[in-house]
Order: C-alpha cells, then structure tokens, then sequence
C-alpha cells in the first residue's frame, strides 16, 4: 500500500508540472501576441482555458480521494493539501494570461500606442517567477522558494513604471487613452501573476518547514531570506 | 471523540463566521471612506489587515491538525477543506478592501471627481453577495450559493457602465485622468471581491453536492440554477 500511495503522489506531483508548463506557455503566448501583433497566438492561448481548468480539477479530485483514502500524516498531508493550494494559483494565473489575451484582442484593432520594451520583460520575469516556484515545489527547495518571494518587489517596480509612463501618454493627447488603460491593465495582470507566484513559494516554505509563513514573506524579503520565521 | 470533532468543527465554523463578519465591515468602511472622504475609517481598515490575515492562518492550523489527528472522510472532510479554501478567499477580500483604501487616500488629496452613484451600489452588491455566500456555508444551502454565483454578472455589468463613464470623463478632460483612473481601479477591486463570493459559492456547493462545480458556474447561471452538475 505504501508503494501504492508514494505513485500516487507521483502523479500529483506530474500533473502539477503539466498544469504549470502549461500555464507558463499561456503567459509567454499572452504577451508573444500582444508584441507581435499576432492574433493567432491569442487565440490559442484562449483555447487553453478549459485544459488549464480540467488540471485544477483533477489536481482537487486526486487530493481529495487521497485525504479520505490514505489518511495522510505530516509531511504527506502537508503536500497534498500544498498541490491542491498550488493547483488553485496556477489556475488563477491562468485566467489572468486569458485576460491579459482578451486586452491584446481589443488592442490589435488599433494602431500600436508605442514599442514595448517594459511590458515584455515584466512578462519573462514573471514567467521566471512561476516555472521557478514550481521548481522549488518539486525539489522541496526553500532558498528557491523565498528567493521567488523577494522577487515580487521587482516586479511591483516595474509595474509602477510601466503605469506612470502610459499616465505620462494619456495626459498628453487623450486619443492614447483606450490604448493605454489596455497596456496598464495589462501590467495589472502581470503583476497579479507574480503575487500568485509568490503565493506558490510560500506555500512551498510551509511544506518544507511545517509553518505557515503567509503574511510573513514582506518581513522576509527584508534581509534577503535569512531570518527565521515565527510561524 | 466525537462530541470533541464536532467542537472542534463548530469552532472552525465560528471562525469563518468573524472572519466574514470583519472582510465585510472592511469593505463597508473603505467605500464609505471614500463616499464621504473620511481619512479615519480609511485608516481603520488598514489597522484590521492583521486581523484578517490572523483568522486566515488560524483557519488553516485549526484545518491541518484536524485532517491531520482527526483523518476525517467524506462530508466532515469536505467541510474542512471547503473551510480552508473559503478563508483563503475571505483573505483576499480583505486585500481588495485594503486596496480600496489604498486608492482611496490617494483620492482624498485632491477634490471629488463626481458624486458616486454606482460605486457605493457595486459596493452593497458584493457585500451582500459575500454575506450570503457565508450564510450559504452555515446552512449548507445549496440554493443560497448558486443564488450568489448568479449574482456575479450584475457586478460585472455595473463595473462595465462605471468604467465606460469614467473613460468619457478622461477623454473629456485630461486632467480627470488620475482621479479617474483611481475611481476605475476601485471598481475593479470590487468586481474581483464578487469573483470571490462566487468563489465561496461554488466551496458551497462542493460541500453539499460532494462535486467540484468550479469553473462550471458560467453554465450554472444561464438557467438560473436548475441545470445539475456533470462535476
């Protein structure tokens, strides 16, 4: 039975590879398509919506029939309600790359406002955030996980860029407007993208450490991770 | 033993119960705050952020240690699990509502844009809609919570013709453009709080069903609730 058990948090953990391989490749396309002016990309990335739900799902249904069936202790218990919790960001993050798909759509009717330069890379750093939370995940890394945390203030900055230069845009000739609130609030995404990354990172310190340190992550990104948490 | 799980699960219950009870007096006081510019009550949510964040980590210690001592199945396991989730979104919440704040001291430095109309009505919206989701839970009405998940697109609509008028007033006038912009982000706060009652409305519906609904909730409000649930 124990061997039984350990295959399927195999699978659990498997399929939250697939499910986060799949969501980075919605956040990459989301904003390839936005860059490139490619329509096409959008709407494969909007394709993806009901795969990226179908693994949430069964990432619940697996977790919740391993809780009742195998009555997990400690750090197995810790895991497989640390997959559900992961399972529901990665959702999440999905839905932003479809709304971040759903602005591109409207902005591809009008002529491009500027050359981006900030938006593109907010999206890779973000991108980085995730498929490195779930590397963290998987190799039950702390300083990966924590090094994800400290990771969100940049991300937090260059969103406030990217806001005061298209405010700069809009207070210049208002005929920008609709086009700036499009990139703005695709910022806005991006920036909600990092913060579920960050959820994920500190999900897994909890599963390393067995103390829940959310809420706590802004003290910690103070001295770059060193310092204990309270719980 | 089993006198002693149901007291642990009443307590578990009595804790969503004052954590939904805080989340919402925190979104009643950050519109509040900024439909009658009053700096006090905009500081009194922020003072009630470690609250909200407290009762979150507590929901989840009280979870864990009775998945983990107590091993409970089927319905008991489910209430756990739903609870869990439900304070992850009452959370949140909160952090809309601190958001709201945040925007709204911004706002107070300058002179009112307009008198707000739909603003504070999305606001009683989604307070009743998070209300009823929690009520939803006590009761383990399904009824109640499909009644919330189907209240999500009046939210929606209202958020539109909020964002719609404040675009004309930027186009207008650029000097509105801040003030504007802090209004629309501020619906959009709301509008996502919604997302999250419909959230808890679905945990709702899981909890009594025993299916995962989520993600089903868009069919489930073309017939207003009488569909049954493929899961």
């Amino acid at each position: 039975m124990d061997r039984l058990f350990d295959k399927e948090l195999r699978t659990l953990r498997k399929i939250i590879l697939h499910m986060a391989a799949h969501v980075e490749e919605s956040i990459a396309l989301s904003v390839r398509s936005l860059k490139e002016r490619n329509e096409d990309l959008a709407r494969e990335v909007l394709r993806g919506e009901d795969i990226t739900n179908g693994y949430d799902i069964a990432i619940d249904e697996i977790g919740m029939r391993l809780l009742a069936l195998r009555q997990p202790m400690a750090a197995d218990l810790r895991f497989i309600t640390s997959a559900m919790k992961i399972g529901s960001d990665l959702e999440r993050i999905g839905d932003l790359a479809v709304n971040i798909v759903e602005r591109t759509l409207e902005l591809l009717q009008h002529p491009p406002l500027k050359p981006l330069i900030d938006i593109p890379e907010m999206a890779r750093l973000v991108q980085d955030m995730v498929k490195d939370a779930i590397q963290a995940f998987v190799d039950k890394n702390e300083a990966l996980a924590r090094d994800v945390c400290a990771r969100d203030d940049a991300v937090d900055q260059l969103n406030d860029q990217v806001f005061r230069e298209l405010l700069t845009y809009m207070m210049g000739n208002r005929e920008t407007i609709p086009r700036a609130m499009g990139l703005l609030l695709i910022g806005r995404y991006l920036e909600r993208i990092a913060d579920h990354a960050t959820n994920i990172g500190e999900d897994v310190i909890y599963l390393v450490k067995g103390k829940i340190i959310k809420h706590h992550c802004d003290q910690m990104k103070d001295d770059k991770g060193t310092r204990q948490e309270e719980g």
